[in-house]
């Protein structure tokens, strides 16, 4: 049976997928709709039967990182020590970025896209809750300048050169940093001479 | 004496600021010529009389900055140790950035201008060596990863949080979270003990 429609819900993750690429190639305010369904190879209305704008079409692509931040966050907030909740937002957050490596890249240095994301209350709030997990490893202005840099490096810190890294071998590269960025000590795991 | 035409050192100076604004709201890719003309309150066709391109005002937008990069990377490059290449680039790259704080947090994380501008061999080139000098703390994948969260925590790392902090209280912080990530000793100087 060949079909000249795309089937629905394969064909709206194409135009996520397609959306992310496009995004890291262009910037958000760079791509059209007319872009992304040239990259799927559809007409532009077969992309406004899933996406009305690229608005909506950003939010469908960020949603399962949101979902997971939402859980990172929440996990982090439990704990009771300061360092023990920078601890765990610091390994849900390097997690994220690890497997979204693309998107984390785009959204981060983004003026329009974070605006925009940032303008979603849920968003805003759930951002500083973020920050707020990782800057009070150290209260006051230089807790905030670290967050900001880890935060910052962690997203936007994952250049051509490391592209190709195993997925384990990043994660721990850059939960070493981020550790003596912030100067949280290390969970205590069997070392070499244990 | 009332003139219509804006004078030429005057205007092209305040073309490059309105882009500068506008580029940190819309990204490079975000803004128009008519968009630049429309902020300085101007023609499109007074734009065009300094700039045919929006690349080539991108180009005048960041010479001032490739300028103090090809200073910091050459002083840093004649220093004889590691540790004290990376102490000299991270210096004057720090600088660089509290002293362009909106241009760069607009250029690191905006893919499509980051690729127009390492299309000029020029830029590509000091860009290497800059992160080379950075990355060379800790051969090796680990001083990669350090290298890349270093600069693009401090191009993208300024939030609103800090936008207002003094220049040297930012540059202070700033300096003192690189060195901890790279695990540089920061320059013997009289403690408060001493």
């Amino acid at each position: 049976m060949v079909s000249t429609a795309v089937r629905a819900p394969d064909s709206r993750q194409r135009f996520i997928d397609a959306a992310i690429r496009l995004f890291a190639r262009h910037s958000f305010a760079g791509t059209s709709l007319q872009m992304i369904a040239d990259e799927v190879g559809v007409t532009k209305s077969a992309v406004h039967h899933h996406f009305r704008t690229r608005e909506e079409l950003l939010n469908a692509v960020i949603e399962p990182l949101l979902d997971g931040l939402r859980v990172a966050v929440t996990a982090a907030e439990a704990h009771r020590s300061r360092p023990a909740r920078a601890e765990c937002m610091l390994t849900g957050f390097v997690d994220l970025a690890v497997g979204n490596r693309v998107l984390a890249h785009v959204l981060v240095g983004d003026p329009a896209t974070i605006e925009m994301l940032r303008s979603r209350p849920e968003v805003s709030d759930l951002v500083d809750r973020l920050f707020k997990l990782i800057a009070d490893t150290d209260p006051g202005v230089g807790g905030w300048i670290k967050a900001d840099m880890v935060l910052a490096g962690l997203s936007g810190g994952i250049s051509a050169r490391t592209r190709d890294l195993d997925d384990d071998v990043l994660r721990r590269h850059l939960l070493e940093a981020s550790r003596r960025t912030l100067g949280l000590r290390a969970p205590r795991r069997p070392g070499p001479a244990d």
